[in-house]
């Protein structure tokens, strides 16, 4: 039951943002009592720590999968790691990008720096893996890098004021900024790879 | 007599942040009485924000001379103005990145736009240029672009966490950034380029 709640919350709450669902039309969607959904919740917010728990755990556990299937060439996997994210960038309702900047303290030190580490754990290995394959430049400051980029995933592509300012959705920001960085990280070599992905990645994003 | 009251005052909150900086200190510098500076500025916050605003303009007529004296070579110009930047980051106490982001709604209005608009400004030319010129790619996401930098200015290289989460100084996190976007934004010839100014710019910022 527990699970069952969770995953008909966390639809919810990603398709109509956080603050729209209320604690009701959970219960009413799960054809459930309000008296037992606070059985297993005992708050609005335990069971949104719950669901972002749960969202976050999925998204590990897939980009771990994606990554093993392209170890061969850290372009491609990283052009598949970022079609995933744009596929859950896309389900989601662009307000709850503006509510997690918003989130109570304990809810933002749950769920940002696990973002957070998520970012720089797989770019850390990546960046390796491309040096190693010649993909990447040898001279990147990777030991900043992978905090870098985590700063710029969270204050620019999964910020609602940008995406505001610019008239864009994440999905396209998410888009150009990982086109941006390939760019940089590229060597010359890396660069000829990057121009055969380089439209599907712009394609898949940019609709 | 307000031109030198400014200069002081820019001075002290430079070198020692806002909150240490008292009015008290200022009148003492000045070797005028508290009763006095207040004539010129009823308050603290009136003489931040004139400070703020003679720095600003005085940074903007720089960058434009600059800018001015190395037209040919869009490189050049931009390491011309990030060795100004360098200096004047490094002249400045980090604990003013912190202030920066709690100043009141009103300063905080009139300096981060500000800011914002002298990078968007002054980038979107150098990227109209570079690309003239052949330095930079001509599929460069120009229109936002400019924004986007800003941000990652405003978010990544004048945020007081990331320096602290790095354990870098300000002026060497704005190196590397600008190091790690100039290889994004160059072409192949733009990348040779690059080679003769990259040490110059490492050496001058990584002290």
């Amino acid at each position: 039951m527990r699970d069952t709640i969770i995953e008909t919350a966390q639809r919810l709450f990603l398709q109509q943002g956080l603050r729209t669902t209320t604690m009701d039309q959970i219960a009413e969607s799960l054809g459930i009592s309000k008296k037992t959904l606070y059985e297993y919740f005992d708050s609005k917010d335990t069971l949104i720590a719950a669901c972002a728990d749960s969202f976050l755990t999925r998204m590990e556990r897939e980009l771990e999968t994606l990554r093993s299937q392209h170890s061969e060439n850290v372009l491609l996997s990283m052009t598949a790691t970022a079609s995933y994210a744009y596929q859950v960038l896309a389900s989601i309702n662009p307000i709850l990008f503006k509510e997690l900047r918003r989130l109570l303290p304990p809810a933002r030190a749950q769920v940002i720096p696990r973002i957070q580490k998520l970012i720089t754990h797989h770019l850390s290995r990546s960046l390796e893996e491309g040096i190693r394959q010649g993909i990447f430049r040898p001279d990147l400051p990777v030991d900043l890098l992978p905090l870098w980029v985590s700063y710029a995933i969270l204050h620019i592509v999964l910020n609602s004021d940008f995406a505001q300012q610019v008239n864009r959705p994440v999905a396209e920001i998410y888009a150009e900024t990982l086109l941006l960085l390939l760019h940089s990280f590229c060597s010359e070599k890396g660069r000829n790879l990057l121009e055969t992905y380089r439209h599907s990645i712009r394609k898949a994003y940019a609709k």
